[in-house]
């Protein structure tokens, strides 16, 4: 079977080619939400919501399946002590992931959604991207590959999560290159690393920005350069999600920083895609800011592994309720607004 | 049956009066919280909540059982026009409460939560208090009895919330009279009053605080003489939860208006309530400051009927299934933080 994207031509092609909101389904929300028994806008984002899922579902929206998506991978980065964990965790963690011992087990369950952990070459990190890229292109492409296989047509909705020491380094420095700014912008303490750990996260940004700064203004080539197998699947996913009709909620700093080259190459390439909260990453607002998404939880989580996405599931599931569920003017005998 | 509380030194005893947080049941959790895989504090708003419901229910943190108390009030002042619905709006949407047609319903159901609406008095609406105080003394006691009568003891969580046409502008002249300024700071659009509606609201609270200048300093006066009998019940529900050691969940700028004469009395007065969200009503942002409190979620929401507040209990929900779900660093062999 070929690869979905022989190269990174083919992919950058995909990635500019994207479906258009479809309007007819959310005029029909709108038309729908202007006669529910509640002042006009007063149940604020959750309207947008709405409208939103069904843009991007093209049909009167649902939320019968969603599926939380978790990829993993092992960054060479590691080796410069980026992280306040050892690189073992991450198969660890995956291990507690198929064991349902971890906060996503519970937080999946939670939303009523299913939990898919898709782990990546764990025994085969990535280089470190301070001294060659991080990815060479077909491992790059096959990891993307990865994601975007992982996204089914039948889902109602996706969340978008990663596991993998070291990788809000990794999500810096590719930040700092699509957008400008070193590894003091753009580093934060992750885990937790002290702050020798912090300095040495900052200057292993700067070093990878010089040593890749060819490669600024292409954006994929940066993701290979720069990124993980992680960043790249879910690259991959949100791609996929969105030729699909499947909205996506993205969850923290490095799923948004994998993501982000797409919007790189088109403006409007995140539309589908809601940033299901801001977290105490502080390099996580400002990414956002830069692409113009606006968080729906502010909690001060930093875990990853899809948290606060799949916690964003339900308010979305009580928008669509509210949507659904309630009664117009006319149905209640509620006199409307005075005019 | 005597009432509760026969006079408002009465309430005034009961309201300073209070259980203290039960540090024994948050040293459990925060037991519990350290072992669990993922980086201390990772999940934070969330583990701060977990903590805060054993400091309050007083035991392991549970949420078998969440109630949902709406209730309902007429207000005289709408004769101000001061709001965009006619008054018989109040009693219309407890129909269509009672009906299951609301936002409360669909999101109530959404958060496994039981709904209960309690109308007070809606065919004898409080006096304009532009003129006289809406309430005299006993009538605003009764009030607050049924509030304190509405929350059970079985009780896990409780969401307070309000309908009433008029409502803002009662909660408007209350927070007003407890925390200075006048209309211009804190009349809003409420449901979605005009500019010429808006001027009025910020011309009726003017007028309030100037008639009843003599009852500064004097909460509960000024909850009797400036609020409304939904307000009234929603500080007797909040005094009884924090006295049957029931959390509870305030909704928007009505509710928390509704519970702040009780933080005049005590500072700590509502260390057991949880500001949900934070509303499009701009003065709920200021009230909240005043109070200390930081809400959950920022949703653009202006609704009412414990809109809110139900949309934040399955954050709580999923906050509670991480710190009773997740594996401990032990159980799941993965290695904890580098020292």
């Amino acid at each position: 079977m070929p690869a979905i994207f022989p190269s990174l031509s083919a992919l950058r092609d995909a990635a500019r080619d994207l479906p258009a909101p479809d309007e007819a389904a959310a005029a029909a929300v709108a038309a729908r939400e202007a006669q529910l028994t509640k002042p006009p806008g007063s149940l604020g984002r959750l309207e947008e919501l709405v409208a939103w899922l069904a843009h991007w579902q093209g049909h009167a929206p649902r939320l019968a399946r969603v599926d939380v998506l978790v990829f993993a991978g092992n960054h060479g980065v590691t080796a410069q002590g980026v992280s306040a964990y050892p690189p073992a965790v991450t198969a660890q963690m995956v291990a507690n992931f198929a064991a349902g011992g971890a906060a996503i087990n519970q937080l999946s369950r939670a939303a009523g959604a299913d939990l898919r952990v898709i782990p990546l070459a764990l025994e085969q990190p990535t280089r470190d991207f301070t001294r060659a890229p991080a990815m060479d292109e077909p491992d790059f492409l096959a990891a993307v590959a990865a994601g975007h296989d992982a996204v089914s047509s039948a889902a109602d909705l996706v969340c978008l999560g990663e596991m993998g020491i070291g990788n809000t380094t990794a999500a810096a420095a590719l930040a700092a290159a699509l957008f400008g700014g070193g590894g003091g912008r753009w580093a934060g303490r992750g885990t937790g690393v002290d702050d020798a750990g912090l300095a040495r996260k900052r200057a292993v940004v700067d070093a990878a920005l010089a040593r890749h700064a060819s490669l600024r203004g292409d954006p994929l080539a940066l993701a290979a350069a720069l990124g993980g197998r992680e960043l790249a699947a879910i690259l991959g996913a949100t791609l996929a999600a969105r030729r699909l009709r499947v909205p996506v909620l993205l969850d923290g700093f490095v799923a948004t920083a994998a993501a982000a080259p797409l919007a790189r190459l088109r403006d409007d390439a995140l539309d589908h895609a809601c940033a299901a909260h801001v977290s105490a990453e502080a390099a996580h607002r400002r990414l956002l800011d830069e692409l113009g998404l606006v968080p729906l939880l502010d909690l001060g989580m930093r875990l990853g592994e899809a948290s606060g996405a799949a916690l964003a599931v339900p308010l979305l599931r009580a928008a669509l309720a509210c949507h659904t569920g309630m009664a117009t003017f006319g149905e209640a005998g509620v006199a409307n607004k005075e005019k």
